[in-house]
C-alpha cells in the first residue's frame, strides 16, 4: 500500500551503491511514470534513466546532491518539451485516433482547440506547463517507489543547461526539469534518516469550505 | 496497492452526486498530499477542500469542466504561493528547529543560502517553482485516490483569476493553479469510461541509458 508508506518514505541523503534496485521494480517505477495522467493526454516530457556510470559522473559534477548521483542505482531525469508544437500535439492526436477508432471528429474539434490555445503562447509558458506536468509524474514515481520500498530521493537544484548539454537534449527540444535517484538507504551516514519528519499540521496546509 | 489501479484510474468525466465520497477516505487522500515531498520541505502551497454547493456553483461558472465541479463531492483546489518570502521561508525553518532539536545551526545555514538564491527572484519564476511542488501533491492525491478506489479527474483550464476571486486568495498571496474532482464515476453517461486508455509506448517516452 502506498499510503502506509507516507512515513517510511523520505529524501534518503546516502544511498549504498552495492545495493541496486531490482530492474523488475525500476520497470513497475517508470510504467507508473508512464501512465500517469498529464493535461489532454500531452504527456509531455521525456523520461531518461540512467544507470551507465560514466554519464553519472559527468552529471555528478552538475549535480547539487552529488554522491546521490552515483550512489543510487538509477538516475531518473525527468525532461520537459520545450514548447508545444504542432507536430508534437498531432502525434498525439494520431495516437488516440489509432486507439480510439470513431473519435477522430471529436479528436480533431479538441485538440484543433487546444492548438489555437498553445501554439501562440510564449515558449516559455508552454514548457512551464510541460514541466508540472512531468511533476505530476515525478509524484506517481515517488508513490510508486514508497510503495515499492525503494527508497528514492528528487532533486532539483542541479545546472539544467549542463544536464541538457550531457544529455544532449537540446537537439531534442526538451529541457531537464527534476531528477530522482534510485537506490537503496545506506545502513550509516544519511544524517536526516534519525530525523523526525516534519510538514506543515493540516490546519495551516488544508483549509475545509463546507 | 497503487501500482495496481494505474488502468483502473481514469479522468472521469460523468460523477454520480449521490454517491459521494467517504471523509475517511478524503482525509487519507488529504494526508498523502500533506506528506508529499516537496523542494527544501517548503509545502508553498495551500489546499482548499470544497464541499459547499454555493461555492462549488460559483466555481462551476469559472470552470471548464462544469459539471464535475458540483458533480463531485469534493472538489480540491490546489493554490501556489504566489512568490516566497522570509516570512514564507523562516516559518520552515521554525517548524524544523523546534521538531529536530539541535538541527539549528544546519538549517539556518540551508534557509539563509535558499533565501539568498529565492528571494531576489522574479515572483513568476518563485510562483512557477512553487507550483511544481503543488503537482507532485497532485500526483500523490492522484495516487491515494486509485489505491482507495476512489474516482478522481485532475482541472486544469479553469478561470484561474475567477478562482482566485471567488476563494479570496490574492490575500493570502495564493494563486490557484490546478484542482482534483473527487467523486464516484456515473453508471451512464460517461464518453470516456468506455474508450481504451491510451499512453505513449515506452520506446517513445523513455530512454535507458546504459
Amino acid at each position: 500500500m502506498f499510503l502506509d508508506k507516507l512515513n517510511w518514505r523520505y529524501a534518503t541523503k546516502k544511498m549504498d551503491p552495492s545495493k541496486p534496485v531490482s530492474e523488475g521494480k525500476v520497470a513497475q517505477i517508470v510504467e507508473a511514470i508512464r501512465m500517469a495522467p498529464t493535461s489532454s493526454g500531452l504527456q509531455p516530457f521525456h523520461l531518461f534513466v540512467i544507470r551507465n556510470p560514466e554519464l553519472k559522473s559527468k552529471l555528478k559534477a552538475a549535480a547539487n546532491a552529488k554522491d546521490l548521483v552515483t550512489d543510487s542505482s538509477h538516475l531518473l531525469v525527468f525532461a520537459a518539451y520545450d514548447t508545444y508544437t504542432a507536430a508534437r500535439i498531432d502525434e498525439v492526436v494520431a495516437r488516440h485516433a489509432a486507439e480510439r477508432p470513431g473519435t477522430e471528429a471529436a479528436l480533431d474539434t479538441y485538440y484543433s482547440n487546444l492548438k489555437a490555445a498553445y501554439l501562440p503562447r510564449d515558449a516559455q509558458v508552454n514548457f512551464e506547463h510541460a514541466a508540472r506536468q512531468a511533476y505530476i509524474a515525478l509524484g506517481f514515481a515517488l508513490a510508486a517507489a514508497a510503495e515499492l520500498e525503494v527508497d528514492s530521493t528528487p532533486m532539483e537544484g542541479f545546472d539544467a543547461a549542463r544536464f541538457d548539454d550531457i544529455l544532449g537534449l537540446a537537439d531534442k527540444g526538451l529541457k531537464s526539469v527534476v531528477a530522482l535517484a534510485l537506490g537503496t538507504r545506506a545502513a550509516e551516514g544519511d544524517w536526516l534518516a534519525p530525523l523526525k519528519k516534519v510538514r506543515k499540521p493540516a490546519y495551516d496546509l488544508v483549509t475545509d469550505l463546507n
